[in-house]
């Protein structure tokens, strides 16, 4: 039988091999929603890096730079870590470079597995569908905040887990935790993310809209899986349902 | 306002400073359950080791020993994780020299803390009295399994951080999943905690009725503390109650 596990941050990456598995990279606020959009957006390519610099030196190769470090724009680039920019016309067939504080640096940890996939609450039914489609091993990968968990995330790997858990086998606590908070989330996310102390640190930097866009479900179709250094459109998915955007 | 925080596992020490806090470490399953045990039951000193090595070291110097690996008692050591091996006559006013799979590195990673206790729900009213009348943040560090994180550890520092959330500040993300996690489990630790893997893993070596006293609350006064090397009954409690088994 195959297995789900979760990995609650990427500071414990060392524990939790990938190699042979599918990797779900989640940062729910706002990382993987934002990617998750671009691409349902129609966006070409976004390619995570993990300094300001790398960033920068894609500018000049003519990509749009998106850049964010603790919840804020960073001064210099095109644009922050807001989904609602990846939604413009003028993303549509373009290469974004996007560094975040703790999404991007995830992704590139993972990139030995045998795929990685870009996971939110706006694509959940569809990373659940393609999981259960795929022989292989799955790990969802909480990016966390800055080593530490946080609840978004874990929730989000607690709704993958209630979706495969008929076909997976739940190998470690990490997963059942993860899937105890989120049956008890699950009625009211954003009620019981209120307390938590990453949503309160985005509250300080006024993104509720942001917030809400970020917890709404099934939104999309799209699967962003990753081919070498840049997350594109899952071809699969594209060519099984045509239109992506639901 | 005093912190509350909680590291669900040592592999993630290196984010939460110890220094200045009282640090409670916490492994239900069976290593902190058998301290408190022990020290109730009138052990006279308790020294936590890594090794095999060092512990099979402190037996030629008098030391009673008690090793486990992997949930079994390790060859040629006097008792093995259980803690009714503590309640026994001949353990009265001795010196243990105990090592466990996760336990005993937990607490030799934080003796840099300005205090180091031992938890258990065992224990747990007397852990949280006592937290609340000293003047120091507070972090419950968990000794999960093998660097993961566990179920069991992770409900008790839910437990502790229910018992102070009133008097401390809740900084970060793993204090509010622990809550929550405790507040659903805590009317059925047994039921809930019967899926998780670390249960099931030790409900393979039949020791369900040492997985049923661990989990059992408020049995004992007693507050296991770390002087220099080794775990003591501390003074203030035993002063304060004289009798410490209630």
């Amino acid at each position: 039988m195959r297995q789900i596990d979760v990995c609650l941050t990427p500071e414990l990456l060392h524990l939790y091999p990938v190699e042979g598995k599918v990797v779900v990279v989640v940062d729910i606020l706002r990382a993987t929603s934002c990617m998750t959009t671009g691409i349902a957006y129609g966006v070409s390519k976004i390619i995570p890096v993990a300094t300001l610099e790398e960033c920068a030196a894609l500018k000049k190769q003519g990509c749009i730079t998106a850049a964010e470090r603790d919840g804020k724009k960073a001064d210099g680039f095109d644009i922050g870590n807001s989904p609602f920019s990846y939604m413009e016309e003028s993303m549509r067939g373009k290469t974004v470079a996007v560094t975040t504080t703790n999404g991007t640096l995830a992704i590139s940890k993972c990139k030995t597995a045998r795929a990685v996939v870009i996971g939110s609450f706006l694509n959940r039914a569809a990373i659940i569908q393609y999981l259960k489609n795929q022989p292989y091993d799955v790990l969802v990968v909480c990016a966390g905040w800055k080593g530490k968990i946080n609840l978004e995330d874990t929730l989000f790997a607690g709704a993958v887990v209630e979706g495969l858990k008929e076909d997976f086998f739940i190998e470690h606590d990490a997963a059942l935790a993860s899937l105890a908070l989120f049956r008890q989330a699950k009625g009211n996310m954003r009620g019981f993310l209120n307390t938590c102390s990453h949503v309160r640190r985005l509250k300080n930097l006024d993104i509720d809209k942001d917030i809400d866009y970020c917890l709404s479900m099934d939104e999309y179709d799209v699967i962003p899986i990753l081919v070498g250094d840049a997350l594109v459109l899952n071809e699969e998915v594209l060519a099984e349902n045509g239109v992506v955007k639901k």
